[in-house]
């Protein structure tokens, strides 16, 4: 028996599943390339043992945890949010026992391709297996080879990015780096907790970006300096993008002294809800106008209403399973800063979304048109092979494929990675196999772009 | 010949339609329990034979007449809402001139249902075999297997729920109590009438409210004391749910004085629209703390623009197949009776859409966190075969199937609920067959989940 | 080798692709009728050779330069908006080293269709064949084969219609007609010019209407009798529609003393954005009116942002691909019109979007219950294989086929025509046999269906 089988989420009209074997045996085992995603530093810094099964699939994962959640398991019985769990084999169970959830979602494709490729398990989690399952794990993790950078190798990972604040030191990149070790673990600039003057601490931390890149961020030159100073250092240690989560993808291009004014009130916490909105806008053309300077890639996920359970907010915080898409428009909010730096070819911004409705209607044709725009994969609760079939559908006929990037992985989960590459790679495989059965490509050509999906756009996007 | 091939509505491949007619075996037979629907309690209080064919088919079904409409057939000419039908067999031959218009609609699948399998009719209904069709319904009318009672439990329905105004008395389904017969006809309870002021009886309703349930519905203590006794009342003749078709899915969680000073406006007859929608808005909040109390389900059913033909409606009066969906969104709306009651896992709220751009974005989300939430099937103009495949392509891999509540016929026409559900079973089928044949669940868990979505789901969620 | 398979675009399971094949054959040769497009009458008027390979198929295509462009090519190099080409062979190994930016979108199925149906080239362009297809493109161009009315006889045309202003005096369509010529070409009255007060040349416009009408267009009431002196005009050469850009779908339903002056206002160029859109609004409610006096089909294209890039509008002018469309609303946006002419089963009002959103929410709906409204096939971005499932599934289950209206090519390149249509037709049999397939229709109806999407929908909604 097996979780497993060779041929899953391909095509099943016979024709066309043999083609896509055909195009997944050619990019199966090319390297990982994950430019995106919520790992952490720390843990290839120190690279010790993960400490026991809930802490590696339970814990970190919303994915997991939302579910159980909406179907009544409290988080007090998951122990979510505690530091040191005190029954993990309970928790476990409990987990196991709701295992049925999940079918039919990508979280159950992810943890079966770990527990079967990483575990050798082959025998569905379940209430009967769930003691087995714990042991299997736990003595795995308690093995050399499950150490992070050991994983990392045996993923065959060639860079992963993690995502930070500028306030971070980097002091687990820095440590990575003058271990010797070569595995090639990068930062990202993720700005937002100085550039949102919603969120509860963007005074404090405006003042520690001053304090940490040597600028008096009191004024909007030495803040913009502050940043870019930032976004040096991090380039330093390898970074080769920023990214942006606003709750909007609106921009603003504000005259200098205009901006300046802008800054004094928002850093004076006296801005109301509109201008703390134009001002993360303005932020984002800024953040363009240093790409162009310094040649980081600019990644902008907006559409997310965070936090929106005010109750699990409260009392867990934040990326805790609440975090709902809303609608978006991207036309009206790109104007401003694509009639500034918009036909630059030396700008790259990779557009992500939560709104799919947005893919034939905004995204495909805008990036079908500006030099400086790319779409990134299916996003968060799109990163699915239903999600992948949408996005292929939607966005590819006028968006084209060389104006997407490849696969992000997004993940907090390590374990994870492999399993949502090779996710992606049979939905690509699978969607080419039906353009090649359908003679709209030809099969060297799908190859070709079973390649660049895989491996060759995301190098050439994110600059790596 | 016949009108009805054995696998219809199956996945063409041959691997996945063998995978689709086993599933389909497990579940064609079992019970019907239909939660939600806007049959008739008088029928099955009188039991007594229907009319004639256009009685039966034409005259109540909006989806049939507004097709005919559409194409230039007059309402007159079809003698749509006239009590006695003057012609029935002339209105039956226009009917049957226009048959071809139903191609690739549900309706085509649900009317070729009926009469193959409740008429033993075989060949296309067309200009040359309206007659035939014409007489050989009536003569069936005629029977006794005709009668409401004896097609209750020809199509082995388990329950069936009516859809009532708080003003009803529910003499009917009282009647059916007393009878002796075992057949389950529920009522809903759906309070419009007596909470959106922006209907013209609005006030009228509210005083009718008052007198029928011995409270004072002038002030907001006792209009809310009235709703409750209300819904009490409809519990003791089975109720297990409210409904819910309002505009918006607007909540609110207004103080108890601003909620009482709002009333004061509504039930004056000064509010304007803004303040009617507010009032709805705490309506549903106020809903949902007494379904908390009561332990009726709550169905919210938003984003009709009732009405929206102004002629047909001054002619014609509501539900004459001119109500038109309009963009809907949910993450902002329902935050406030969320905030309020999104965490209670004893209270369920069951969530429709016409607007499907809310299943990926909204819905699905929603309803993969909170405790509280489900989905309910596709809706209406989607209760489809696509419409079918677009609800399990967007929801399921987020929401989970758990966090559906199998199928609602939501059928004015008495013959169509078998019709109905087994359209909704294949496609289940079919849609689960293609899961099993991706490998991405097991046959064994595609059995289960076929088994909850006809029958499991539906009895836990709406308590039945 | 070639280009092109026999099969391309059929579904891929051997059952369904057999039914496809034989409704394709049942259509494959039907006459071309093109009720809407942008070809140029003057092409048929003179009937000269079309100068060089790039003057066909780079320098007039949209969909060619902006994908290149989105790419990093620049308009320059491309010579796009030079009336003449400086070095036509270097512009077209540009395009042929870039062509594998078209796989998988419609643009290259367009091409391969012409490069080897036309041209009889067999290998893909690259830029090692680049120089092989320049010569045999521009051999073919000079004979007699090439010229266009050559073109519209070997096209199996039956009738093709331009779009046309108000103030064109139609002087190529009365040439051709005087010709003696038995080709049928057609203008359409497309209004915007002067009836859209945002356009910078709209007062001028105005005025040169009065002069071109003999009517005092600085009136109301003059300006409505020169608008349909204007269009009887245009029918006295053909035409049988009207076609109108608005940015949005919103119908205004005014007083005539309100129309007069707001009229007053915009004429006087003193309206704000508000009163520009009123007016707009207003003047589809007005085409209506004429429409039902003079039977031209009113078509409205809603939801297109223009020059969306605001340097290549001010360097190069419109249609320059930088067009992207924006969300619509057409339930409350036609609610004023159809309040007044919505019951008209004389008048015909066929709507196009590119929100597909508003598919099954809204255009469905509408439909499938007024009679003057008719929905048109998928338009541009959306003119493409993924783009044409998703009307068929999102579409016909609501509004059903018959009130569709067959396929649009609205190309601006002559050659794409056959290609365009042959994709709708292969399209149109690949969808019909999977309802075939699912027995949802018998092959009998699919086959009438196929004729009537290809040929009997377009005559019969364009009044052709």
């Amino acid at each position: 028996m097996a979780l497993l089988n060779e041929d899953r989420l391909f095509p099943a009209e016979e024709k066309v599943r043999t083609i896509a074997r055909r195009l997944y045996a050619e990019i199966r085992n090319l390297p990982i390339v994950s430019p995106h995603g919520h790992t952490q530093a720390e843990w290839f810094a120190r690279n010790e043992p993960f400490p026991d099964p809930v802490a590696l699939f339970v814990q970190p994962d919303h994915y997991v945890f939302r579910m159980l959640y909406s179907q009544g398991v409290s988080l007090e019985d998951l122990e979510i949010g505690r530091t040191q769990i005190a029954e993990p084999r309970k928790v476990w169970r409990t987990f196991a026992s709701h295992y049925h959830l999940f079918r039919g979602t990508p979280t159950r494709l992810w943890l079966d391709f770990a527990f079967q490729e990483l575990f050798g398990l082959d025998e569905r989690l379940s209430t009967s297996t769930a003691d087995h399952y714990y042991e299997t794990i736990e003595r795995g993790l308690a093995t050399a080879e499950f150490l992070p950078r050991a994983l990392y190798d045996r993923f065959r990972i060639e860079v992963l990015a993690t995502t930070d604040s500028p306030l971070d030191s980097l002091a687990n990149h820095a440590a990575i780096r003058d271990s010797g070790w070569a595995g090639r673990i990068v930062p990202a600039f993720r700005p937002d907790p100085v550039v949102d003057p919603s969120l509860p601490d963007f005074r404090k931390n405006v003042q520690a970006l001053g304090e940490i890149a040597g600028e008096d961020t009191a004024t909007w030159p030495g803040y913009l300096s502050a940043l870019a100073a930032r976004r040096q250092f991090f380039k330093t240690l390898g970074a080769v993008s920023t990214d942006h989560g606003h709750p909007t993808a609106q921009t603003a291009d504000l005259s200098e002294a205009e901006a300046a004014r802008l800054f004094e009130l928002v850093v004076a916490g006296t801005a109301d809800a509109a201008q703390e909105e134009l001002f993360r806008a303005q932020m984002l053309t800024e953040m363009a106008r240093m790409s162009l300077d310094d040649g980081l890639v600019m990644q902008i996920h907006p559409g997310s209403a965070r936090n929106h359970n005010q109750q699990i907010f409260a009392r867990y915080g934040s990326n805790m399973g609440s975090d709902i898409p809303a609608p978006i428009n991207f036309v009206e909010a790109l104007r401003p800063l694509l009639a500034r730096f918009g036909n630059e070819p030396r700008l790259t911004i990779i557009l992500f979304t939560l709104d799919e409705s947005t893919y034939s209607r905004e995204l495909a044709p805008l990036a079908g048109h500006y030099p400086c725009l790319r779409l990134g994969p299916p996003w968060w609760f799109h990163d699915s092979p239903e999600g992948m079939k949408r996005f292929h559908a939607q966005v590819l006929e006028t968006g084209g494929f060389y104006n997407t990037v490849g696969f992000n992985d997004d993940t907090r989960a390590l374990l994870s990675i492999p399993a949502r590459h090779d996710v992606a790679r049979r939905m690509d495989a699978g969607f080419l196999a039906r353009l090649v059965a359908g003679q709209r490509i030809d099969e060297d050509e799908a190859v070709e772009l079973a390649r660049e999906l895989t491996y060759g756009l995301v190098k050439k996007a994110y600059r790596l």
